[in-house]
């Protein structure tokens, strides 16, 4: 193994600090990677929202790319959901905690629709097709929303 | 299409908002984009590293999981970089879009040496081999941030 490689992926690490120094630290850093996650999902998902109502023109290969990037970030939520990690910074209810197995199955779901939006787009569905399983993952998001997150 | 459906769909862009009032808040908005997608991929490079450099046990399925994500991420970078998008929230220097070939070439190594890493965690190769991967994408990383990223 190159040495200096070496070195240099552990400053990487330094820098971009995913070792917490305490539980309280954890909790913040699980705060910000789920909030960065949704961040990312919701600027993906906008656009296919847009194409299928029609607001901006339709393109099947931003959908399709969209699509498979929200099937990969879907089943990434969960692990940011370490236990009782409620900060100023979340708006997450302890009720997701107190109710855990309901709260991962709206994630599984979230999964679930995401998977099937992506392969519907890769497929080339139409338009309609496309806009009905768009409103599937949004009921998904909703659910999860409604019981789990504070207004 | 199920009418209930779109109206949910509606909902959800007005709540996760990636539609913009002004050249401002979309800038706001790329820039959040952006830092979330780094946020990410640090949360997944960082086991990865720590594993590799043995800090942590080494996870065969966990490497080639988050290896996977990096791939898929990496190609998501660029288009936060909107042009002159810097904030108060941002650490990008100007010279990015001063030097545009220069600072995409580095976003294109970046991918390239990602999803390197995620074919050789696919193939389950040996953690040496894994070991100098990590450290060429953590080149990429450095080289970007050297460059074009503000202290």
């Amino acid at each position: 193994m190159n040495p200096t490689r070496n070195l240099l992926a552990i400053g990487m690490v330094a820098l971009m600090g995913n070792t917490s120094a305490s539980a309280d630290d954890a909790k913040e850093e699980a705060v910000e990677y789920r909030k960065s996650v949704y961040e990312v999902i919701a600027w993906n998902f906008g656009p296919m929202v847009g194409m299928v109502k029609q607001e901006i023109p339709f393109d099947a290969e931003v959908f399709a790319r969209n699509a498979k990037r929200m099937a990969v970030m879907a089943p990434m939520v969960a692990e940011g959901f370490i236990p009782d990690s409620i900060t100023d910074d979340s708006t997450a209810k302890p009720e997701i905690w107190e109710r855990w197995d309901e709260f991962q199955a709206g994630l599984d779901k979230l999964t679930e629709e995401s998977a099937k939006l992506s392969a519907l787009a890769s497929q080339g569905a139409p338009l309609p097709a496309l806009g009905q399983q768009v409103g599937a993952v949004g009921q998904t998001c909703k659910g999860c929303h409604d019981e789990f997150r504070k207004e």
